[in-house]
């Protein structure tokens, strides 16, 4: 074990002192890709310097999700008390289904949901779970809606025509769930968004009308904290209002803002969320934890329970269920990915984490201020969210941002609403100062001023 | 990040030391937690001394799955390449769904996946993914089953009453994952098994045909290659045949045993495989990777595009299907599992993973000549199976592996077969040689003798 870790701690290093130089790895294109390393496995074992050398050269072509370069997705940057907690996880591999196998870190995982459940002003009634992701957060909560409006489904199967409530523009898991869980991608209602891509909540609300006149039965209402393009926020309160006179189970989807939660001054984006039965985040996106760490919190746990719990003596034999993390959640086995929050959250306490979201907003504003004071650029997105999403020169931002990857200077994606398609940047990594906001607009600028070339056509490209 | 990566290996070099003379970690009773350990996640920051001092703590007193007195789940062991491969994919934090966030990473997973089809002995036409454990392939697997047999229900809902075959021997995740796809937990016939824990082929086919005379509509077998408790293996050819004969999904869940592919003496158990639709494996079982690493293989790839792929123009925006992973998973976020089976896959060789499946039945064999050839001891598994069931000088397999675990002795669990209920032994961690077989036994027989006022009235306890 240790010559394994001495080479570890030998790439780590390099790796760092290479990112610091070179926040953008060496592009290589997939169709080059196994030309261009080794990547091959054989029969035979090889030498450990061998190993090294095809390791070192992966790791260091390995796209750098940690530099102040990298604004492709909706996570970034590199916590290192999270890293700390995901590393000694690795170590320590236990499995979270039982007290018996995970011990001590079952607790880690339910201070961290009960904190969570605490904040959202939840009773102990409340419970929690991590998956996979917040795809499978979404999925779990489609499956308590299912069961909840019918009971009957998970035991002989579905017959009733369920029908799913979520605005145009909230995660593509929505109707890619419905599809798993038996109910039907065409069962999925796309609700209008009005002003700045919120749900309008007049149009779902004619909708569920119009499934109830048609024979359907409205089970879910997926409400969104930080939409995937804009980062809009859908009101929470003007929906739960119509989910309790319709009797429907309404989700927040908080995967990529949910922890607005730990922030006094933006929490208000979810106000209403005590209303909602179940609510999910991913530490992976604001708080910075390596992935995935993905809570599920409900209100009411007997629903989690109910759709995930199973019989299983010779894994359930000892403890009662509550430390027996194994009867709520998703998966059998499961790797522990409460430790990596925990440890953040210990080392820099709730008033941390809420520094973290607001420094997120903070970066944002810098941004939307840069774009909106710089007549060549044109803003698409919307003041609360940490998304800010514009046009540069008018240049086609599909082909923009690919020319970026492609000449290993940023990466950053692009997103459309309505008509629109515009690059989309985002602040989540709380690494960056403003220093970096604006010198990624720098680095936009000269490589458009560098290769107009390329660009000579814009209208031509779509 | 240097400092807590230094931190990171203080705690790991006092960890390994520890683990070398205490295999099994201080007992910590559940309700007892939370006053033993400083768990607490406080308003204010800590300095990095107190974290260092509770996280100390927390993973000294967590459970020890890596020692050679841990037999409690179907992993074990701590495999050093693998995990320098996993720290890696920590620090470099990419996920999985495209090409442009994950470069040369989706190389990895993809080389891997190419391979395990290769030894299958399937072609181009094959495929396959990762998932967050063994659970969630089965529920790939179900769901591709029920989409290939009714095409219509991932759009409209499902309406059809389909029906899924699994041995009584089979895991929890078939029922539930009956639930999940909204075929419905009775719709499951568990199929009895006969000789060594295997499912009887003719009591199969029986279900099969009364179900269709009853209007059922037979969509997936689920045959197991390594049962939870026995370690049996399902007869695949036999199997096969009756699914081509019902025009049936046959999905083989080898999360505990399919890594037998590996080994030319044992592959023999798997016999059929390259008839199957699909195929499972985790590596962090019988190959010792940290958790999860769970493979899932589909014999026609079409069937994972159908079923898992979803368009999201602001996710996929470079290169193709092919590289871009995301649209044959279950997930979206993903993080990287791949590069821990690489690493070691790269490093030993196949032939490497052969040893390592080779040992684990020559260590089963150890302990079934010893448990034969010692009089004290009933055997209660079979041949061909690296889970060795007995029970001891006739004690309840339940009482007595509680008390082991609560006396900080051994982590062994108990499981049952017909009426018996029995002490299971799995010799899945291949850092353990015949001595710390023979060592598993001694700790049984001296924690027996010397506390036999625990065991006075053994009929007593059921």
């Amino acid at each position: 074990m240790k010559k394994s870790l001495t080479v570890f701690n030998e790439i780590v290093e390099k790796l760092l002192k290479d990112e610091a130089n070179h926040p953008v790895a060496e592009f290589i294109a997939s169709g080059a890709l196994f030309d261009r390393l080794d990547l091959e496995l054989g029969e035979e074992p090889i030498s450990d310097e061998m190993l090294r050398e095809s390791l070192e050269d992966l790791v260091m072509t390995t796209p750098r999700t940690a530099t102040n370069a990298f604004f492709n997705q909706l996570f970034g940057g590199r916590n290192d008390k999270a890293v700390l907690g995901d590393l000694l996880s690795v170590l320590l591999n236990n499995s979270m289904y039982t007290y018996k196998a995970a011990g001590p870190q079952v607790g880690v995982e339910k201070i961290v949901l009960r904190k969570v459940c605490d904040l959202i002003g939840w009773d102990e009634n409340s419970d929690g779970t991590f998956a996979s992701g917040g795809s499978m957060t979404n999925l779990m909560s489609m499956l308590m809606a299912r069961d909840a409006k019918d009971n009957d489904a998970r035991y002989h199967g579905l017959s009733n025509k369920l029908t799913v409530y979520t605005s145009e523009e909230s995660h593509y898991s929505v109707p890619k769930n419905a599809a798993f869980s038996g109910i039907g991608r065409n069962q999925v209602r796309y609700i209008q968004v009005y002003k700045f891509g919120k749900m309008d909540p007049e149009v779902l609300e004619y909708a569920i009308q119009e499934d109830m006149t048609a024979g359907n039965i409205p089970t879910l209402v997926n409400a969104t904290a930080g939409t995937t393009v804009l980062g809009a926020f859908d009101d929470i309160e003007a929906i739960s209002a119509i989910c309790q006179r319709y009797d429907i189970w309404l989700h927040v989807d908080g995967a990529y803002c949910g922890s607005v939660i730990f922030s006094n001054r933006y929490r208000h984006l979810i106000r209403g969320v005590e209303k909602v039965d179940s609510f999910s985040l991913n530490a992976h996106k604001m708080m910075g934890t390596p992935l995935t760490c993905s809570l599920l919190m409900v209100k009411d746990k007997q629903y989690l329970y109910d759709s995930f719990s199973n019989d299983a003596d010779y894994l359930y034999q000892t403890d009662h269920d509550e430390f027996n993390l194994g009867k709520t959640s998703l998966q059998c086995g499961r790797r522990n990915d409460a430790l990596k929050f925990w440890t953040l959250w210990k080392s820099v306490g709730t008033k941390g984490l809420e520094a973290m979201v607001d420094k997120q907003f903070e970066l944002a504003e810098v941004a939307r201020d840069y774009v909106k004071t710089h007549s060549n650029y044109t803003l698409h997105s919307y003041d609360d969210s940490i998304s800010v999403c514009f046009n540069y020169k008018d240049l086609p931002a599909r082909e923009l941002c690919t020319l970026l990857y492609e000449h290993s200077k940023l990466l950053v994606g692009y997103g459309s609403f309505g008509k629109e398609e515009f690059i989309r940047l985002v602040t989540i990594n709380v690494q960056n100062d403003k220093e970096d906001i604006l010198n990624f607009f720098q680095v936009i600028e000269e490589f458009v001023a560098e290769n107009k070339s390329l660009f000579l056509k814009p209208s031509s490209v779509s």
